[in-house]
């Protein structure tokens, strides 16, 4: 049997009349690098591919997906970057001859931060999603950020002879946009509002900083998602349908605490 | 300082304007019965519960969402299904003095299954969320239902002269409804369009029925979505806003194969 | 083709001249009752069951596994305790006709605290790994026990003029014994060394004392291990093997300190 | 109060008179460089690094964890290779003054394979450990290496008229070392020892041919883990303390399927 005689079952005809919204590849995992507004990262990312098969297509072809992304990779390097989103959105769709589809990688960054007092440097470590998602004309961009950041309970310090209850805090920033911007300033805005930013490297001086700093600076996972909304839509008016979550990883109970504020659409 | 003196920080008058359509606690883990229709499971569920924080209210009293379950808890059981979701949400509006919110639960539960020829018995485990959402009138409850179960690629079988590649798949329905009806049912007819369901003791005998009734139903994610989908709406008319996704472990790739399909709404 | 002439894969002889340390099942779910010295939790366990494998067999018998476990289900309940262990032991090795092996079941359990001016109750979940290892004589029973407990630390406190940085840490202890007594007590005994336990529902004047006692106990990871392997020493003489480690969700960094102690042996 | 006089409470002198084996850092990312005997590879690592702790000491100064790192990373990159890893080890045991300690690295990397027929390439991921433990003098540097791979279950072949069931398999080996050869070698040793190995692009004519590889070479955990020691004792005879298992997510189970096997030491 050669190539030729091998069928297509993919591409049988399709009698059950349903369309399928999305038939793609789950956590398909490649090198790639991501471009921050010019500063640049390398890194690995995980895609979630996906498209539109309509109703009277038995099958999408999955190794298409594969494709895509390798061939880049050969090239040169698979570019990911808010600005470039809607082009590799459009390349997928080209291939796979979709109407629509959904074209989304998760990725790990590092960012160098200074200690506040001994100015000694680390790298904090930064999750985040990209997506472009719809039809060929307009699709939408989405980011997913997520931030570490200390939380510190304004209840625990308020009714407290000393102390205060803090905790390590997950701030999950979600927002639609057309335009290019760094997502560093994003992070370093996110930051300013939790009770205080993380560093991974601490002397004493920074130590002692830190902690002074949080206690100044109680905050309830509402006062976050509150504050985090307010700066952005002062700071970054491009950002849209924004979505802001608080989970705090209690250190007083098992469970979490959790506020979720969107933005009225 | 006495109990009276604690100033409640969280009823503090907020300034901010800006009201938090969720505000909870996730991860609270607890014991409690699964009812699936008269049919009583013993297991403990992962409770996410929030509600809408009002503009001018500082913080939610997250300590209620924990004495709403201990409560019922400690005067009998705490017992979910289908048909107490809204009885649970409204609990849990009253008690936190909200106007909406979401009242959600996790959960493994087992059934019994029969070998299918040496009719042998093991248990299947099964991974559920129950979620009732929105306002004390008319709230929506959504059931989510998680299926492992076998497929067998419909191409690899056409194209090779023997065998063909198969693998455990994780199927997903999501539905909306307002009937009761025996979630056991439900997990019948998604397995049944399946390429062959799954047990956890198979005999010889079992283990050749199920290898030749994978082999003869071939399927590839888009098929099984697209089948689940048929059955579900004729067999059970009763579920809205379905929405159902195969993801397949593949045998020959490190990443998975994966279809969504949802109703027009 | 009838039951008789399907013939026994496993059963082959192998020429490999290899015995397998351990050959069986990972990850299957069934419901059980863990029985803590006469105090009983219904809840679900996870089973790894492996035993050794001769050098001139090809397999094992897997679904033996299963019907081991659904045997005594169907009987009447599959109860798992510290004293019960060596016996499960035994029933795997006798039906797999196997000289040693390795039992093991994982579980979630709960424990009613009162909260420590209010007295209001709720639970806790605790985690938990029972392990039966070795031969048929003299097998080794294990126990591993994951608390969590807040840190807050003596450093932070020290060199700040207020507040202290502090989180969530979990704490495991893991150790071999032939006696039988309350896990129970193994958790007090743990959360006693922490800077303060955990309660998941604290009223205000809750909040008030253990944000102090947390304070006024600071206690970096190396000091828990080191107390609690002093109190178990003390109070549980006839723990052996133990190992004690805790680690820190850091508030202020990404990343978790942790500490590991081990008794000498 | 100035730098100099915040205490470093650390530095305390500890009464207890017990040392800790381990005191350190985990889950400490920072992006890295994998050099595979000149083969190089762009990732990020996820780093648990630990020390000895004297028993007059009451604590490790925790921020020399990622002084090590950033150090490192700024001057150059951070390159991880099996050759390196006792100089690592030696580093960290300067740096935090140390008389032993673990330093260890989890990562991922990815391979460019060639599709078996077409010749078409993509990418696979792999995941590893180093970890370098022990004294100054003669540590002892481990490697352990995740390859996933496609079984097909003989014993299901031989009793079915047609098919058998087959899925993706993770054999994960783990080896002591003081040689430096290429890990690419290692994986292909291994992958030719499960029924087919694993592409994540195949055209029609490689799906034929994967699949009927795979089912003229039924293989059980059991299978794999003796053929790929003895594979490994013979072609890498420089591996020492090997362990091998091979964890199947059975197509036909909700559990997986395990054989473990380690050389006698």
């Amino acid at each position: 049997m050669t190539i030729q005689h091998l069928e297509d079952v993919q591409n049988r005809l399709d009698t059950r009349n349903l369309p399928i919204q999305r038939v793609g590849v789950k956590k398909l995992n490649y090198p790639m690098i991501f471009n921050d507004d010019g500063f640049v990262h390398q890194t690995h990312g995980e895609f979630d591919l996906a498209v539109l098969l309509p109703a009277q297509q038995k099958g999408a072809h999955l190794s298409r997906f594969t494709s895509l992304l390798h061939n880049y990779h050969e090239r040169d390097s698979l570019v990911m970057s808010l600005e470039l989103m809607p082009l590799w959105h459009k390349r997928m769709l080209t291939l796979l001859e979709a109407e629509e589809g959904s074209f989304q990688c998760s990725f790990n960054f590092f960012i160098e931060k200074k200690a506040p007092v001994s100015q000694q440097g680390s790298l904090l470590n930064y999750r985040m999603n990209l997506c472009c998602e719809g039809a060929l004309i307009h699709p939408i961009t989405t980011l997913t950020l997520e931030v570490m950041a200390t939380s510190l309970c304004p209840c625990s310090k308020e009714i407290s002879e000393y102390g205060a209850h803090n905790q390590r805090s997950l701030i999950i920033v979600k927002a639609q946009t057309h335009e290019h911007f760094k997502i560093k300033s994003l992070i370093e805005l996110i930051e300013q509002e939790s009770s205080c930013e993380i560093f991974n490297l601490l002397k004493r001086v920074d130590e002692k900083y830190v902690t002074e700093k949080a206690y100044k600076n109680p905050k309830f996972s509402e006062d976050i998602v509150r504050d985090v909304l307010l700066s952005l839509k002062k700071n970054m008016p491009f950002l849209h349908h924004l979505s802001i979550s608080s989970e705090h990883l209690e250190s007083i109970h098992t469970h979490n605490a959790y506020a979720l504020i969107h933005e009225h659409s």
